[in-house]
């Protein structure tokens, strides 16, 4: 049966537990083993709208594994604009390449190719929908740091409502044993109840708060999302919420030694660069493992031996 | 000599004959052997229009046999925007490849290119003019699908008047033996005359027809090209013709069953998406023959052993 | 220590000789074994402004050595339009690549990377700043054309004002023995003082003119720049120098034999075109050498064994 991976929400705790392992035997590889497990094989990267980050991250991933990448960055300079089908682009390029990984402003897109594709299709967002791989990413990035995912606490804290990213990443850390959330946000940027009934964690433990300096020193982990202006009806009620939701060096004065922060990147300004050289900041590093990941999602998913 | 691909009517019978046995010899070589054809070699893919299916069948054509690819995808991020002649930059990127693909939007663009160029030169579309390696895999598509060019029956359909796609198909095909045609056009989009009389096939038989029905029934091969509204002067002309050259299911009701359907892609809607999952659908396949007829196209100019 | 290549003016006489020494090396070295020196490496090409030759010329040298590329062609799609900081991105693409080109439209950029970034950077242009491959290739240019730097009578053509590409290439030669230079311009865009100064060749012969027909008679080597029209306040003074720095046929009847035209290009009509069939005409070769000589900087910064 053809692998694809197009939402977290597919993905059971054993296959979460898989990827992580995944990822962690591409890391105990030679970088020369690493070149022959997808030698020959070609990537086709269509993003139909810019996404600097994951595509390099993605292109960079094939590489390292041996493989080669075709594609566009951006919709303009394609068969879209001949008014062509999302459908029959995929029909066409599957001749061309071994998997796609699709990055679209649409809902479903990414589904929707991997149902007419004959080759492994990759979700790199579709719209406001699901970043899958972000969310693997994030989780390698906590095994990376703490050995494990289980029993860890977590504050999310940002834009909970909007952030389909938190959302995602709330769902499968639910999915482990024992995790502890705090969300910390504006009243107005709660966690939606259904997003927490959804999870499937029965045990979840989930404290809510608008005090990040809180959250702060009774955490390991602290994940950042950005706060969006255009969110708040109000100006008013922005000017008045986004300077408690960023994070500075002042802000970590009471943090625990191993608390680390973590943010799926770009920062706009919700974490001062004054934090880059704290033992804390772990956004950079988790770009990294981001294409760690990837190299393990890629191997796995075209039947690459690891 | 140096070798290049401009235009598909400076190619004999012999020479097309030539190609579909090096496409041949593409498809009887393993994915490793093909790999070392063309190793250390390096394609300047220079698109001075977007054409997202060109582009990526020949970069993923160079990659497959052992090659890597350098170029950009539209004219907007080049020494163009500089006032740099194509002389010059051809001159400047020869030093850098071993051959060039080029797709220029205007006409003589790649005859040009060949003439200044030390390094094979291919056309991958000069504006309305010519795309000779569609008309190779065109020919290579037949090849496959019927084990034989000559003595086939094919319908071309549509814009018979200013698709140059299909008059040098026509003009490839009039070469090979037997080959009988039916031109299925409104009145006002016949095949003009010059295009008829410069075939070299001299014993050639034309039916022109304005029944895509009849056409059906009485032929191994249907190409299809695409009808453009902007072609009629009276929009009620084009609301008259437009459902009569749109191919269904109901349509290939009385299709014999080894009829076959060709697109050069992309199609918009002139045939039903309902058509795909017919045994007469071939358009998709011919995408991907069109990867291995360019793989051996490379492997030939570039003088690679296959 | 981490290596980068950001200014020309980083650079002793010492280091130059010992880029000119890696070209000869790289020339020196067969095909196949170059692609082994960078296997399994990856170069960012981080362009935020288009630059085609530069981009290319990188990317190729970068193949031809055994390496792979990412990277973006333009500041459009990047993250760059969602506000990030250079910083963050270089953080970010330093966990994908082994080395960073980046070519940027302000001044210092390439100086800010380098400083911020653990993998080595070169810069590929910053604003109207540096260029050192740019200075490099001219070099390597001229020892391959004549065997030699030091010695040679050089004229400098064209814009000596504000052309930062005629300021380094000066400043590097000036650290060569006995080179003799010309400056050729028209009055208001004479060479600046503090250029002249700041050149560290204590001997340095400089003759400043504004014919450059006798400059042709009396040099090894004349290289020609771009004259722009925008530069001079009164276009009635541009009509009047325009021809007076246009090399063509005629201008070149009393060169001397081994005379050498060099020009960064691209070029627009400084140079005409009949002069390319001339043997003076080296500057296609020039690009071709930029080619080499940034297959040894990139096999020097990256560590690879030549």
């Amino acid at each position: 049966m053809k692998r694809d991976l197009i939402s977290i929400e597919d993905l059971s705790e054993k296959h979460l537990r898989d990827y992580l392992e995944l990822g962690k035997r591409v890391e105990g590889t030679s970088p020369e083993v690493c070149r022959k497990v997808l030698a020959g094989r070609i990537l086709g990267v269509l993003f139909y709208e810019p996404s600097t980050r994951t595509r390099l991250s993605f292109e960079a991933a094939m590489l390292r594994m041996g493989g080669q990448v075709i594609g566009f960055s951006e919709a303009l300079n394609t068969s879209v604009a001949k008014g062509e089908s999302l459908a029959d682009t995929i029909h066409t390029v599957e001749q061309y390449c071994d998997a796609i990984v699709i990055r679209h402003p649409r809902e479903g897109a990414a589904r929707l190719a991997a149902e007419v594709s004959r080759v492994p299709v990759i979700n790199a967002g579709d719209g406001a929908n699901q970043h899958p791989t972000q969310t693997l990413l994030d989780l390698y990035t906590l095994q990376n740091l703490f050995g494990r995912v289980d029993g860890l606490r977590i504050a999310l804290v940002g834009d909970l409502k909007y952030s389909r990213t938190v959302h995602s990443l709330f769902h499968a850390l639910a999915r482990f044993k024992d995790v502890r959330f705090r969300f910390v946000s504006p009243e107005t940027l709660k966690m939606p109840e259904y997003v927490i009934e959804a999870s499937e964690g029965a045990t979840t433990e989930v404290i809510e708060t608008t005090s990040l300096e809180e959250a702060i020193s009774d955490s390991d982990v602290v994940y950042m999302t950005r706060i969006q202006r255009e969110r708040f009806p109000d100006p008013v009620e922005y000017e008045k919420v986004k300077d408690a939701y960023r994070l500075d060096r002042a802000a970590l004065q009471n943090a625990p030694a191993h608390l680390k922060v973590l943010h799926p990147l770009p920062r706009v300004n919700e974490i001062a660069t004054e934090v880059d050289s704290t033992p804390h900041a772990a956004y950079f590093p988790q770009a990294g493992y981001g294409m760690t990941m990837r190299q393990g999602i890629l191997a796995h998913l075209l039947g690459g031996k690891l």
